[in-house]
């Protein structure tokens, strides 16, 4: 048959609109006693994709974790031992460099995606990562790179990771001095807390990780920060039955957020979660990483509470109930980098820095009572610095007592 | 007040399902003369996100397209003059080298990584990236991992990449001499097709693209592929008007199958588009890349249609049709690496290539008749064999004629 141009109606080309849903689903567990052999919940996760056959994983375990846990390796090995009919690990787990230092190490990048290769892992196949929120963020990135992303399951060890940084949808690594200036947006396949790892954490990891939870009872849940401030001896004084209830409630409300906000891959600028964020990151980066992200990030709940004190916002008796409340937890609240101002060298760079990371326009969150945030589009550099002397001057009596 | 642990009701910490929508949006559009001063198209694409301000881009073209459009840059930088009040570049177009090479040379990422440092792009800064498939590919990988994903327009310039592989939402560059080893799922911001690249390529970029079109046509649209079967003569005579309608249908019937297929990000191992492509990828690696991907597509598409036919899936008549409508449009569809057999060097590492990719079991599309596809999870390697024998003897006797 012949058909002719003419004959042939013709297509008008208009422009074709392209709508494409995805949505994906995984589970946070909390358990404890994740590598004993009785305890079937990995095993049983990765064999649970109802597709027949052993299924083959790699492990990626942070060498913080290995130095408090010296058995974890031989543990592991007797648990794929125990579950070798379910799954099987290609190689010896890879042990990387844990916290900050994760992310600023590209090479680890090339030698995860080196080993992906040469065992010949699919797409369906899975990495065990296992570390702190800074080495499960690097090891998120290395897989969701590889064959456009491999299976991740994530086992964050530290409180932060828990109850924040490993549940959620995003992983990333440090370039040219910015934080997470490489990363994608990447949820994980599943996500497995173990408490059992929270033991062994320094003074400053297992604090660090309940300022996500505090900034997250700040601007949701009104409820769950009263039941913080009530329990903050409780927490200073490591009590596990208290934390693993600060850890659950802090992840739900973040997998909330992130599952309800209409935004989950932040296209748009506002990101309440961030709140104390911007000036977080500028100190982590002034102190060269001396303070770490939860520290980082109770200063900067502190900056921004007393700036919305003296903006009008926040109440005094809340104001003060905040600072209380965190320095109860035992968190510094001031630093010497705070009071930092030159341009391009001082603090409020990270305020542009946060904006060029976000896009549009300059959004910051603010607090107009505990558990309302606030978002604003400008802020007043000379009240903050008033705020960054109150702090001065809070932590100097904190320090007299 | 105070709180007791005790009177406090604990909560159960079972595990927490999360599920995380997500829709993507982007057009697709056809235009002429997209870098005229009257054509407003793509200025007004980057000032249509309700947003004030003036939008910040930088441009990134394959130095195949400058080589046929020497006046692009002057004409861009016209236009850029002409549309100031919507966007600026922030520096000179950054110039890469095109084709599978610029998939091929990982110093590329870096550089437009740098690029997108040094001028400060936020996530709702612009990316042109201009030129064929691999360069779009590749720039869309760099786009899609800075901050967490750049916003990226899609200028294709080849047939190949306005129907196919420029529409959807895939990235990548090859590694460790994997075809899109490293690569994410990235819808584009926006899509732009402007028909007067083409006439401008050459007659193996004039013909490549068309094997895509034929590919969808004939596990989709038995119609679309007598369209494309009556008009051969004129396609291969470059016919732009013939041309246009056989982009147009195939990009629609591309962004379809995406939108409709319930896995755009490709959980699962089903992947009909990729029909006659696990040959395709191997010969274009087996042919150090002297096949172009459209050419390779139609040789998989031959192979894949001829195994389908011995299969006793498709009649001889659709089979013999299929092969003719590819030699009239002037596809070669015999290579010799086509009879390379060897383990780990021979064609058939491609099917091993191919699951480890998509991940899970092997899943081949073949045809069962013009329009319909269906899916196998094995194959025969010594009828695949007798499809080789055919395939080179059909060639025979098109080169006898």
């Amino acid at each position: 048959m012949t058909l002719s141009i003419d004959k042939k109606p013709k297509i008008a080309l208009q422009p074709i609109h392209q709508c494409v849903p995805v949505t994906f689903h995984y589970d946070v567990h909390f358990t404890q006693g994740l590598f004993k052999t009785n305890n079937p919940l990995l095993a049983e996760i990765m064999a649970a994709d109802g597709k027949p056959g052993i299924k083959r994983a790699i492990a990626v375990i942070d060498s913080g974790v290995l130095r408090h846990h010296p058995h974890l390796l031989k543990q592991l090995q007797g648990y794929t031992e125990r579950y070798q009919d379910f799954f099987t690990l290609a190689d010896h787990p890879m042990i990387v460099v844990g916290g900050e230092e994760a992310k600023n190490t590209p090479i680890l990048i090339d030698a995860i995606h080196t080993l992906i290769n040469e065992v010949g892992l699919c797409r369906h196949s899975y990495i065990l990562a296992i570390g702190g929120g800074a080495v499960l963020d690097m090891v998120g990135y290395a897989a969701a790179t590889a064959h456009r992303g491999i299976r991740l399951i994530r086992i964050p060890t530290t409180v932060l990771a828990q109850n924040d940084s490993a549940i959620g949808v995003k992983n990333g690594v440090n370039a040219f001095g910015k934080k997470n200036f490489l990363g994608t947006f990447a949820p994980p396949y599943a996500v497995l807390n173990d408490f059992d790892f929270l033991s062994t954490l320094d003074a400053r990891d297992w604090r660090s990780g309940v300022a996500e939870a505090i900034k997250v009872a700040l601007i949701k849940d009104a409820d769950f920060f009263e039941f913080i401030s009530s329990y903050a001896q409780a927490i200073a004084a490591r009590n596990l039955e208290i934390m693993k209830q600060v850890i659950y409630r802090c992840a739900q409300l973040h997998l909330q957020h992130i599952a309800n906000s209409g935004d989950p891959f932040e296209k748009g600028s506002s990101r309440p979660l961030d709140f104390g964020h911007w000036a977080a990151h500028r100190l982590e980066h002034l102190t060269d990483y001396r303070l770490r992200h939860g520290e980082a990030v109770a200063i900067g709940i502190a900056l921004d509470c007393t700036y919305s004190y003296l903006a009008g916002l926040l109440s005094q008796p809340d104001w003060q109930d905040i600072l209380r409340t965190l320095s109860a937890i035992g968190f510094t609240l001031y630093v010497p980098e705070l009071n930092l101002t030159g341009y391009k060298s001082g603090l409020f760079q990270g305020l542009s820095e946060f904006q060029e990371h976000l896009g549009g326009d300059l959004t910051i969150t603010l607090l107009q009572g505990i558990g309302k945030a606030r978002d604003v589009h400008q802020v007043d550099i000379t009240l903050y610095q008033q705020a960054v002397n109150l702090l001065e001057n809070w932590q100097q009596t904190i320090n007299n007592h």
